[in-house]
């Protein structure tokens, strides 16, 4: 993706570029497996979230906002000030959000007309159930609206499988571009939905509608596109598309596999209430207690080159998290990880944590793998 | 730049990054010769047009925004929406705005809180006397708000000299970086009136505010920066540097001379009213009657490789816009531009036009620059 | 080509870089259109060129060299040290070698077993009937070595369409690639002679003969291949490929066709004797009396941003050259140079060079060509 | 290194490259630490080392080569055919040449002129204390020829400490840059015996003396550099000195001491018969009995993603090599090195190696090293 990155760059007037754009939307719409075409926007997934948010919801509209960690929960603050009322359903954040439990919410309020979900949580490395929710969803005039930032291109999710009505991602996590462009996959529920929102912008960066067909190389750009980036896209997408995305997804199963056995085989617990809702891109181990999660984070980095991510908001200094995604989803990379914070681990408390045993198990999860 | 976007990324978290964008944000401050250090936003400049807009005008304002051309004029769209009264002065698009009217409209109207002016209005390719105009409003509580998105970089034009309280520009028109970040330099008035700005956004992608301490090393950011761009800015700031702002300035100016010379010589009028105010870095020139605009754009493109643009609005058929920005702006280059220009119109329009003269004429200002 | 430069490298070793390796070579085939694998040679084409004299030519061998200009007269240091005899027909540096001068050489000493020439004499800018030349040598004994080092790509101009044995060339003239490669398409004929040759060296950087089956992915490299380089050539081949070899020799010829115009507009006089033989991807300029070479260069690139090539050895200081290869092969890029020349000229001599008569006449050409 | 590849690229005759090429030159030479300016010569390091064999040793020279490896023992024949009598030292490829025996042949053999030492012995991953037998040769009228190939960069060894008359390396080994260059440092012994040698090539991609000045701006070239590495070795540069040498090699030394302790956890033997003289650039580890070399390789490369070598000549299928060079030379990846090595020996033996404890062992080596 760098040395694409690194192209000459067209003019974003030029017909050349506006062949390679039309070209790159239909080779997103091939990796996400969609009817319609999908749509590219020129700023990193928060552009995406907070645009959907203001052109989706309208002053009539009843939300239902499903919060199972700190981004989902967060994605409130781009809905409620747009809508009539807003409805979450929570659970903790280390536990995922039952269908069923939706299922209710939707008959007890048959006016609720979208609901929202973040399919996996990153700060707490959970996954929801989005394929069940969106066929109970899809039974209602809502439209269903999924987060799937840090999980398209990583794990086994695709925009209509899921029933979604609009899908949000990015390049930049599970597909390894840099940070700078979001993905849209919307069902023509979706557009409808947007479409009759009076207060949808248009003329604005966070309007997704001015961006329908500005894919068709006829049409030119409500404004300049991110040409590199964009450049860039293409490179990730050949790439994803000559692995074959089964392949890529098993190899980011393997590598949170042989992370998670690894993390336990030290005596340490994940930070998901149960295994059946991990994520195969982000592995939270709960922090043990006692142990500061800053400093643990520089020894592992200062001294061992590793650099892992913390929580976010609630899970501040209640989980670290490794990530496996893109470049870093190799499953030899789970021993790099396990072994550094074992000993970092052993630093920080004094206590020892068993770098060995959690080194065999991770070797262990790879040569059952293969 | 290109090759800087290829460089190894890191993440946004990474303490070397952190680290690595506050050295740039330092020297876009150097760049730029303000006392506080500029603000990167994170896509391309209409992002920071609008952010701006919504940032500064709150429903209190009386807002006067200067129009001589497409780009200054349709900044109404941002600015309107916002305040209690919108008030502009307009001038044909082929002049530019009177400093003295400016003086004028401010003491008649004493509550004008807010000015607004777009320095290159590029459709035209004029430019509009900031400095002159900013002496005036900098008398008054009103801050000034400035657009040069297409100027800085390539021309005489500095935040602090024009008295400007938020000026707005990006990296990828004379600076040659590709396009997906905007630049902005911010005075303590103008943070102030942002600040006081009670719906000036905060946790939004429009939000200016946000990131304002973003640049300092310990603070991390809103949300996930443009890591590959931001590398690239940094490559374009060093060459503008070690180039030296007043040759990079000198060889904007001395392409454009002869670019003009070279159009008037083969009988061709500039669009711009006078030569007082044409811009260095676009020469706009007015369409002979009965030329099919798009028609000669194909024809230079496809028969001489030649790339120019069109008109915008108004000013759409009426002229044809030649760049001299970054990487073009090159004094040979107006020889290029001269003669495929007047080829095409050759052949567009069956009447000669002497392309001879035309580069004769070009190759003089050339000599004469040196 | 540069992008592909920096795209991450394999290490030689890997699998993976083997067939990479393969299939570069293959395409290789494809552009030069041979029944036998081409050969990479890991170093600027005057490597193959020593390395070609060294291989082929033994202690029993008469070699006869055709020498139309300093590179071909040249290449006498690399076959004389190694033959029993050395003969050569020379020509003025300005002529070309006439077929049945070689006809006649051949008939009256048919114990030559080389013969040798260089197709373009980029000094001189002309080009020798190498296809006339080949179909006279294929009913001989004779091996014929042909380098076409700065032709191949650029024109009309295929190993086995010219009946040659060895053939040498690089990527880096008219292919635009960065110099440190070279290829070589080599007959049953050719490998026979080496193989034959005593002397040939094997384990050495000279060698030939150890790369000959070098390309297969089971095979392994005598020494480490310039990996970079060699994405950088699969780069250049794609694009070459896709452009159409016929479109991209059309672009070449037409670009020199202009420049020729433009220069005879102004008085001058190209160097060849006759425009029969002048080259497509140069174009060398007689230099008018009196006039300092050094110092007209050195305008051209101080004044204008052009730089031009001096001539070598013996045409040295009596012409200059302006190169059409590979990205600078646009036919408008004939009209930058032509109006240089001319203003440095005229700088230069105090005579005046007509600029604008050029420049017209390059145009002229270009219009006339599409 | 591999975005500098990528940079736009000069003309190599235009005067901005001759000035970027004498630069480069200055930096190598601060990199080196010698009075005189390297030399770089435009192949990967075999070019070199044949080159400054051919042009150093004449028909009247006596040269002892000092043998404890494959290579080593290799140069051999690029010294044999060009002189008077060839004498060496040889030792088991496990050990290192020991001073006292150079010293004792340069008494008994006053007539040597010349001595040749391979300083790491890739292929054995040994080090041989040059420094010390330097000292030794520098009292007699020997010129001292050391190939420093793969260590120059990666630990403690300078042309002028180690009294060397002529050093050989490139920057494709401890610098990261992929392959097609060559280095030399040469003292004014080193560069008047070649001047003396009646057979030193000039004239040929062989010659060093053509290229003793061309570092000089002034100068030109005798064929054509390699431009683009050229580029990527000035950013290796960069990066080495900005990193500081010491701190290169603590990083390349306490990579390598993880490894070997990672390894002898496991109960596998070292390659060298002492760690006295292992390299920190490249581990060696003895293949244990009965174990196929290429089938673990294979293993290894496809279960774990990682890539080691095999043996060479004397050494094949007696060995396996861990690399720690450049981009490689992390201590943390030592970890990932031995753990798929354990795998991989208990997947293909049947045998269980103890990755645990491997594991272990690197950790506490990294821990200490802090």
């Amino acid at each position: 993706m760098l040395s694409a990155l690194g192209r000459p760059v067209f003019y974003d007037y030029d017909p050349a570029f506006l062949a390679t754009y039309e070209r790159i939307s239909l080779k997103l719409k091939q990796a996400m497996e969609t009817k319609k075409v999908s749509v590219i926007l020129h700023g990193e997934p928060v552009l995406a979230l907070e645009a959907v948010g203001i052109s989706v919801v309208g002053k009539d509209d009843v939300v239902l906002n499903l919060a199972s960690g700190v981004y989902g929960d967060g994605y409130r603050s781009w809905l409620e000030p747009h809508c009539r009322e807003y409805l979450d359903i929570r659970v903790p954040f280390n536990e995922v959000i039952d269908p069923a439990a939706v299922e209710a919410k939707l008959k007890e309020r048959p006016d609720i007309t979208i609901v929202t979900v973040c399919h996996h949580d990153t700060p707490s490395g959970t996954i929801n159930p989005v394929k069940e929710i969106g066929a109970i969803v899809a039974k209602t005039k809502a439209v269903f609206v999924v987060d799937a930032v840090s999980s398209f291109g990583g794990m086994d999710i695709l925009p209509e499988e899921v029933f979604s009505d609009i899908f949000i991602t990015g390049p930049n996590k599970c597909m390894g571009c840099p940070p700078g462009l979001s993905m849209l996959a919307i069902s023509d529920k979706g557009w409808a939905k947007m479409k009759a929102n009076p207060t949808a912008p248009r003329g604005s960066i966070l309007s997704v509608l001015d961006w329908e067909n500005a894919w068709r190389k006829e049409n030119g750009f409500p404004f300049t596109p991110s040409v590199a980036e964009v450049n860039g896209l293409e490179a990730a997408l050949d790439l994803y598309l000559d692995e074959g995305p089964q392949a890529v997804w098993a190899r980011h199963a393997l590598t949170a596999k042989a992370c998670r056995e690894g993390i336990k085989a030290m005596g340490l617990e994940l930070w998901a209430a149960s295994e059946n809702f991990v994520s195969p891109t982000t592995t939270a181990v709960r922090l043990p207690d006692g142990v500061e999660e800053a400093k643990l984070r520089q020894v592992m980095r200062d001294d061992y080159g590793v650099t892992i991510s913390s929580g976010r908001g609630a899970t501040l200094n209640k989980l670290v998290r490794i990530g496996h995604m893109g470049p870093t989803a190799r499953p030899i990379f789970a021993l790099v990880a396990v072994a550094a914070l074992g000993a970092a681990l052993t630093k920080v408390t004094g206590k020892t944590y068993d770098v060995g045993a959690g080194s065999a198990a991770v070797m262990a999860v790879i040569d059952a793998g293969k």
